[in-house]
């Protein structure tokens, strides 16, 4: 199996102007083709720091992608350090000179003496097609194969695409790889890591991993195999052994999120949904609209955040907020009851919680949060209780609603 | 000056399934206590492969910051790659293990036996508190710190302005460094590096930078010299410069949100609002409710997302949507007044527009939005155009009749 290191070069990235998304880009790809990505680095713009980059980088792979520097202002060093690492002269190539000038005629500009630069390639290497003025530069070094690409992404991108690839994939050769993603709620990465068992173990294949981003846990199935139809068979056993063991647990796959996924179960099933909030403001039917096309479904919407909202726009009484208060079991179901009347929906939740930091008393602290879904075959409401603050108690009790009235969904 | 490296760890980045946003989180916040990042790694989970990073990082740097690998499972390998880099063993913290077991406790759950390991620390290493399970880990090492921080950004974020800050502060030392932030909106970032000219110089003291993120743009003044109160003096006087040279852009100070702003306003003068949204679906009362304590001047909030809500809600003539559309200037203002007459506030602001991908037409495209404000002196409407696909063009519709109503309010 051959394998892959990337540097990135780019003060703007170390400074955190810039986030680094070509590095995850370049990754996915190559797992497509089954080349691993061992290590990555991000390197200033000197010389000397990218010279450096190239070595480590070099040292444990066979093949190195750089992306950046390729510009034509003073700090686009990138073919100055390739040079030099390669150990030759940079030369002036007519044709990528020709080119670029083209490029900027075909603008209406004059070049600019300054874009001459990238028309210069270390002796020996080859230049590759940019969609932009850059060239790329593709170099061997002791066996090994050397990409210098763009580091603007949707050139990045292309020049990978059309350049990059097809040298690797016959690179690479023989090995396939599939890679499936199931998206889970409800527990946390330790739970499922337990159930899982030996299912997670390093060296096993299909590998699969695990992680975790506002409390939604994301499981990674990596086949590898001889070809693409056993690799998609190996995933696809393992998929659904994951499914047996965790059942409900899994929610999606991909990139799903639970508003997705419920959207288009109620698409689905034609059903509509109104939402009355108090704690959340607002955040599950954001979360919900997020989605393209819930217009669909979404029709109505209650930001009931001051008691006379909750009496005026979905009828809860006055008198069962003065006995229970805002928050509670009683006033949680007079929600979504309310909403889903006023609306005339087929679903209706409801949120209604202390999300703090202030508002807590000893009987009601900060984080209990009721939650109710009603429909036709009546209301159900969970007394929850969420940590961590503010926003992550309003974003995990909108993502337990969603995932309630999944369960009710499917069932 | 002090100088850091960054080491990133997890297979998740390096195979590109999640994007390495920690390093330019930590970047960003280094450079405003005036620590550069020199270069950044990203290795995989195994224990030999964080070990060199740790030695290539340590290399060249004052300091050096990890983030990942801490969780409970058996791919969480840096505190086990700490110890074998320090050359000490692990050994189990007995307040560390109680701290997680409470945890689990206060959850109603028990402790998974895999998250007992959480609990060890390389021998002579400082545990850092999280408000997740995984305590961080702060070492020395040849004269140099090493923090081992969670991967998990919101525990991460936290620990760093809690436990690392402090400690690079001191160690950054001697040079006294006030660093004040000034938060814009209103202008791109190219606009804002006109209108400050050579204020932006890089060798200038203070150092003015400037980064942007959800179409907020934040200017950091970082002045140094010989002691707090002059470089205080320093920051002062050119913040006033910026105040006098972007006057209305600047909206506020440190990290406050466009939202805080306005709530801070409309608090301060005892006035109360109500929001009505079409196509933000529930972002623009979640943006304002993101304010802890905004149920003092927030009360009530509609989603009217179907064109019967909006009538039946908010009273919008049904024939006034169809003669104009529910996307337009008529229908943006009936229901900002629909909202406030409904709540009976102070003010009530509405969005209506075309979120997309789908709903454009030639004469209304995706990206159209009508926002209204509307207060005792009258309702004023405005029509925007946004770009850059749904989720953008929902968060610059939000934020933009929020400046609106900051403007209104300071006037």
């Amino acid at each position: 199996m051959i394998k892959a290191n990337i540097v990135t070069i780019g003060n703007e990235i170390l400074s955190g102007q810039t986030v680094d998304t070509n590095a995850a880009h370049l990754s996915t790809r190559l797992l497509t083709i089954n080349v691993p990505v061992v290590s990555s680095y991000v390197v200033r713009d000197e010389i000397d720091a990218i010279v450096r980059g190239l070595e480590l980088a070099s040292a444990d792979a066979d093949v190195v992608l750089t992306t950046g520097g390729l510009g034509p202002t003073d700090d686009d060093l990138t073919r100055q350090a390739l040079a030099k690492f390669l150990g030759v002269e940079l030369e002036l190539r007519k044709e990528l000179l020709e080119r670029i000038e083209k490029f900027f005629a075909s603008l209406g500009r004059q070049m600019s003496e300054k874009n001459k630069i990238q028309a210069y390639i270390p002796a020996g290497a080859k230049a590759l097609t940019n969609i932009g003025t850059a060239p790329g530069i593709m170099a061997e070094y002791n066996g090994k194969l050397l990409f210098a690409l763009p580091g603007v992404p949707i050139e990045m991108k292309q020049m990978f695409k059309e350049s990059v690839l097809p040298e690797l994939e016959r690179l690479a050769g023989a090995q396939a790889l599939v890679v499936k993603k199931l998206k889970c709620f409800g527990a946390g990465e330790s739970t499922i890591a337990e159930m899982l068992g030996t299912m997670m173990q390093r060296g096993r294949n299909p590998l699969i991993n695990c992680t975790a981003s506002s409390g939604i846990i994301t499981l990674h199935i990596i086949a590898t195999a001889g070809n693409k139809e056993k690799a998609g068979q190996m995933a696809e056993k393992d998929e659904k052994l994951l499914q047996s063991t965790l059942g409900e647990l899994i929610y999606g796959r991909a990139d799903q999120t639970l508003a997705e996924v419920v959207g288009e179960e109620l698409a689905r099933q034609g059903k509509t949904i109104a939402v009355a909030e108090s704690c959340t403001g607002g955040l599950l039917a954001k979360l919900l609209t997020d989605v393209p096309g819930s217009s669909k479904y979404f029709t109505y919407g209650w930001i009931t955040y001051s008691n006379e909202a909750k009496s005026s726009e979905l009828g809860v009484p006055a008198e069962l907020i003065q006995q229970y208060g805002a928050v509670s079991e009683q006033v949680a179901k007079a929600m979504a009851v309310g909403a889903r009347k006023k609306a005339g929906t087929d679903y209706a939740i409801s949120i209604t919680g202390i999300a703090g930091p202030t508002g807590g008393t000893e009987q009601k602290p900060v984080g209990l949060v009721y939650i109710s879904v009603d429909s036709e075959n009546g209301c159900d409401t969970q007394r929850c209780f969420f940590y961590h603050g503010r926003q992550f108690i309003r974003l995990r009790a909108a993502q337990t609603v969603l995932n309630i009235l999944r369960l009710k969904l499917i069932d």
